[in-house]
């Protein structure tokens, strides 16, 4: 019985290992090449393939996990989306978490903080929108706004923002010891791919909703977010919460890697249908007997 | 420009019709056969191919209703799933509400009021689950419980009970003066099919965790619910807000039902995508200019 199973597991599986932030080294995002393929299917017909099958299996992980948790079962997941603007976030959840049952998932975007938000600690938004047991929670954009987009328009003193990643990792830290399994990943996306995504807004009438003119000027601060963002992964990816960098540029790369981490990491979970806790040939007749 | 269309409308097409339940006319379940196939498909091939095509159409309009929110329209959809144990509302959600984005989607299953919703109006933690402008909300279980539950168990006076039809539907209609389509779908299955469905929950091990000792004490109440619905679905099928009889012993014409039900509202609805705000040209050079 998995009832008393509380803290989110790692997995040392193929992708996660291959993708995953090292801890306490310097880390180079221009390094990282965004076009890149590191592993699985080598073009897209081959990618959309993998995701169908991956889908099912998916499918099947997130229920055994709804169930178990009707016996107790406290283990979640949470999946955190970072990247720069047009780098896929809303696309991963189309087309990764649509592969779920949508009664399990708990999607949370993350806007600029209300009025009320701004009145409470940065993490008490976030405390309120973690999944429950069972669930597999998804957060667009994050706690990590407040230690990126709070780095480089400096909304904050310097003094605070530094004891914010400490902060973090303190309650990811409780959040694995409370049964979830937090996998971060960075949608990694090139500047020149960025300025495509965005002339293709343009292009298009029917995307024109998705595009902000303070698109163009947060574009022009990317160096800024590239070291906020090196920061943020180098400080805050840890054994207990390690950040994944996800190759971008492709979409149909993207996908299939975010999907391949959440299979590794809910095979590892390998969460099992509960045992009933009723007489099944008692039920059986009782259910016959009545008219 | 859609920004200033508030009302959610009603539809006249066709299943929308035919599947409503009157206005101020008596209401005989027991004449409502389970296993029709009233329109639509004739077999389950049938009903899968156009539910995929549905999805198609469905996600685009989705997307639609969702930019046009960006641009201050404030309609969205509000589909309401009510019915028997083993009813498939659990299975609507996994179908047919799998079809959309789940970013869009507001998903809210009600179990038994916790103390604190008791505390309020029963119509309290309805409303803090509504969707927002540009979402389709969907209500596994609703604010009926507290006159179908709540009248078969005799949880409240008959007095208290009896206020709350008129609550209703004034809460409803208001919600549509908000831009609110309500789409009230009761699934209707037969006494034998319910039996069968509970019966093969035993049968397998994965759908132990689906069952409960307490479902076969409910069973008991059948009639008692039966007439719960009936005097629910006459009182509150509105023109605001009507009811929909879904015949759900076939789980696919159930799906396809529902589907149907929601494209039809979808396309009278007829979001578009907003225009943008700002000089398309400029955007462009200033993105091509920038290094």
């Amino acid at each position: 019985m998995a009832a008393g199973r509380a803290a989110g597991s790692r997995t040392t599986a193929a992708l996660s290992e291959l993708l995953r932030v090292p801890e306490g080294e310097r880390l180079d995002l221009s390094a990282y090449d965004a076009r890149a393929t590191p592993a699985g299917p080598a073009n897209k017909a081959e990618a959309l393939a993998d995701l169908a099958r991956m889908g099912e299996r998916l499918a099947d992980l997130q229920e055994r996990l709804y169930a178990a948790s009707t016996a107790g079962d406290r283990r979640r997941v949470l999946l955190v989306l970072q990247g720069m603007d047009t780098s896929g976030k809303g696309g991963t959840v189309k087309h990764v978490i649509g592969l779920f049952n949508p009664s399990g998932c708990r999607i949370k975007a993350f806007k600029a903080p209300t009025p009320e938000e701004q009145n409470h600690p940065f993490l008490w938004r976030i405390m309120k929108a973690l999944p429950e047991r069972g669930e597999i929670g998804i957060f667009d954009r994050s706690h990590y706004e407040d230690v990126l987009i709070a780095r480089v328009r400096e909304l904050v003193p310097r003094s605070q923002l530094g004891r914010r990643y400490g902060q973090i990792n303190r309650f990811e830290k409780s959040l694995t010891h409370d049964g979830v399994t937090v996998i971060k990943c960075f949608l990694h996306i090139s500047n020149e791919e960025q300025r495509g995504r965005l002339l293709e807004r343009l292009d298009r009438p029917d995307k024109h909703w998705k595009f902000n003119v303070g698109d163009i000027e947060e574009r022009a601060l990317w160096p800024a977010y590239q070291e906020a963002y090196e920061i943020a992964l180098e400080r805050c990816s840890t054994e207990a919460a390690p950040w994944f960098v996800i190759p971008a540029d492709r979409k149909w790369y993207r996908n299939w890697a975010i999907s391949k981490l959440l299979l590794e990491h809910l095979e590892a979970l390998d969460p099992q249908y509960p045992k009933g806790d009723f007489d099944v040939e008692e039920c059986r007749q009782r259910l016959l007997a009545a008219e």
